[in-house]
């Protein structure tokens, strides 16, 4: 069976814990519900801040919902360059001895000491898809693009979740790089499999 | 035989007809060698030039020399969004339906009908390192790269000429996508050889 998925393509984007949200907006503030994102639950904001780094600012930066336990800045390589910050390249929430950056909102500043990451590419699946597959949550797969500036991507992980819906994630960069447009199909390959 | 070539990233850039360099910089102008690039002959100019488009400007873009018969705007798929242009990916000199932009330098503007591409990936190589790969002008091959945003290009174009030195050409999206560095070493990967 062709293992066939769709592909999300981020742009920088920040996640906040409450407390970061209350001091960059007010305190009591919640966030506004912009857009419904691929997996259930979560939303891209109307709140946008802008990002400081030692060499320069990211204007603008669109903030996803809801609230986490902890604040994530999730960037390019490129969007590196322009904060003067090298992020390394983590699967989200794995913080450890990232950068930080100062966070500016329109009533406070939060100064982070580490968040910066740039996402690994992944791929979310309900347990009913992993299962159609045959994969499992954490499993290493390859995944083909077709076209032009084809590619086969080594290394993405899959997570699986009996929230989660069949969606792959990849950032600005590797989806320009590989010719892809949000919501293209691409495909599992697994050379065991 | 393991296969290997050295990468070299490119960023956005120009090369300039003779006459565009005359209008954009007055009569009778030459181009300034700054640094050599890979390929013998080629060099970055001191000389940056402004292209503008219908959404946006790229400011302070390098011109890489000498002076070509045509001129063309090498940029990433994100330049696109800046400038508002879909550029399509082609081979360089390959400009024919491709979108144009406004050049400004210190002296003058030129209005460019078409020019504005995506490089596509490709691996220069002289006639002796062909040989000794196996492989001829114009054959296309997959190219892999090892790392944590390991992946294997498809569709690489192998340009074969006696004055060309070994090296694989990949635009700042791919090199970032991939986690290469310039000068790193990736690895021609063909399925029948």
């Amino acid at each position: 069976m062709e293992k066939l998925v769709p592909v999300g393509i981020s742009n920088k984007h920040v996640h906040l814990s409450q407390q970061d949200v209350e001091t960059l907006f007010g305190a009591g503030y919640t966030l506004t519900p912009f857009k419904d994102l691929s997996q259930p639950g979560q939303f891209a904001c109307e709140e946008k801040i802008d990002i400081v780094g030692v060499k320069g600012t990211l204007k603008g930066v669109r903030i996803l919902g809801p609230a986490r336990k902890e604040s994530q800045i999730e960037i390019s390589v490129a969007d590196g360059f322009v904060l003067g910050v090298q992020a390394p390249v983590r699967d989200s929430g794995d913080l450890d001895g990232s950068p930080g950056a100062k966070m500016v909102g329109p009533k406070g500043e939060v100064e982070l000491s580490k968040g910066v990451i740039v996402a690994s590419r992944h791929i979310h699946m309900s347990t009913e898809e992993a299962e159609k597959f045959g994969l499992t949550d954490k499993e290493i797969v390859n995944v083909h693009v077709e076209g032009k500036r084809g590619l086969t991507l080594s290394n993405v992980l899959v997570r699986v979740n009996k929230d989660y819906k069949l969606d792959m994630h990849v950032d600005l960069e590797e989806g320009n790089a590989a010719g892809l447009k949000n919501g293209q199909t691409v495909k599992i390959v697994c050379e065991n499999k």
